[in-house]
């Protein structure tokens, strides 16, 4: 998907949300458990009840992996079910040697067809241009991240007021365009959004931590939004488990909903 | 597998020598690929005939991945083909904030068993430490990688003598112990090795590119080699695409053989 087919959704749908699936087996309702593929069948009723709302679905990938080959499957039906003109993030944290790194982008691209895929930048660039050779797919460089973790590398000071994770944003602007690169910025941040723009004006962000890692969505729409609108704002637990009974997805859908609803306030106020 | 058992194996086989099963279906000899499971097939055969020669097994995940569910098979079928006496390395790089990196490590650690995982350190210690709560299972933190992407952010400049990459190796040693933490370090910095060993003087070491990636076996065992050995020194495509055709489980078996040969010579030299 490109820039314009995604700005063109989120103006649509009056909403910048993105929906985690984060879907843990065990935390599925256990009507569905009965059912052939749990978590697909969750993850339908998830996509059925909120693609009004959403302008991209995110698995995280771990997920699915920690069940082997039945969860690969898994996954694939749930990108098949999702709508064509919805964005999908393979959300994988992958990066390794440039032939390696190659494979991933066989495996998301190619073999499953993911308009975009998280990257870690540790191993500099020959890990992250393997996946910017695909028309219309997305690299999503994880730039500053939310967890408390985040402190340990990420801040570190490389002299003249810069900190590694303002360099990653820096050489990702040489290695891709505002056209096949994002960046992963962690919404408990929002203070340094403003940092963050300085940099990479035109680039989309993709923000996690609204919900339950506690971010403000209104102050990362008031520094964060740019003339594509320019985010991406995830939520997963909040609404994949409203609720845990049988009223999970009209539960997911009124979550949803709220964060859309809120979400077209800031697309009226700051676009 | 704690550290005694793999100091056993090295001591026991003269070797530390680890084979990358970077198994690329698009580079299995021809008549392997009217079998059921190709992938399987070349790793079995490739197993049986190194297995004298090496003390751990290193598939490279994205191999497996990049052919989906089936690819998931395969790499399961590999997993329990490997002698169990023999080191297993999930290469993987895996990372992300703590909850998913648990999952990442119920993929590999108990849905699969392998005896330990790669994992990048951008995202910080509740990323790493969720891998280390197993017994007698494996962190191996990319510490200095030997790509020309290791340039980006790797050798970044902290101030005081301390490049990114030191920090990495500091910080990963309060996380983990000698017994639950191993460091992958590019073979092509033997002469940082030094460096490496004046902040983890006990740890393992994971050395990828001899090889292919063109290290020197010599320079790193004399550089790098502590009282339990303290290396891993992995060679893939040297060994596994050693040739094409039908004697390639042979011609990997001579592969394995000289390079365990050597490393006879400099277990006896330097341990």
């Amino acid at each position: 998907m490109n820039r314009a087919s995604l700005f063109e959704q989120i103006q649509k749908k009056k909403s910048f949300l993105c929906v985690g699936l984060d879907t843990d087996i065990k935390k599925i309702p256990s009507h569905l458990l009965d059912t052939e593929d749990p978590v697909f069948e969750f993850n339908k009723a998830i996509i059925d009840a909120t693609k009004e709302f959403a302008v991209a679905y995110k698995p995280n990938i771990a997920f699915y992996e920690s069940l082997g080959a039945e969860g690969w499957k898994s996954l694939e039906k749930t990108l098949n079910y999702i709508p064509k003109e919805i964005f999908t993030i393979a959300d994988a944290k992958r990066g390794d040697i440039g032939n390696t790194s190659g494979l991933y982008a066989r495996a998301f691209f190619e073999n499953m067809s993911f308009d975009s895929v998280t990257v870690a930048p540790y191993m500099g660039e020959d890990s992250v241009t393997p996946f910017l050779g695909y028309d219309n797919k997305w690299v999503i460089l994880l730039g500053l991240t939310s967890n408390q973790g985040s402190f340990d590398f990420q801040h570190c000071d490389l002299g003249k007021n810069e900190a590694l994770w303002q360099r990653v944003l820096k050489k990702g602007k040489e290695w891709g365009t505002e056209d096949n690169m994002m960046y992963v910025v962690g919404a408990t941040r929002a203070d340094m959004l403003k940092k963050v723009r300085e940099i990479i004006p035109d680039h989309f962000l993709l923000v996690p931590g609204v919900g339950a890692q506690g971010g403000s969505l209104q102050k990362v729409a008031e520094a964060g939004m740019n003339d594509h609108c320019g985010l991406l704002v995830n939520s997963s637990r909040g609404i994949i488990y409203a609720s845990n009974g049988e009223d999970f997805a009209d539960k997911a859908a009124e979550a949803a909903q709220t964060l859309q609803k809120e979400m077209a306030e800031y697309l009226e106020k700051y676009l």
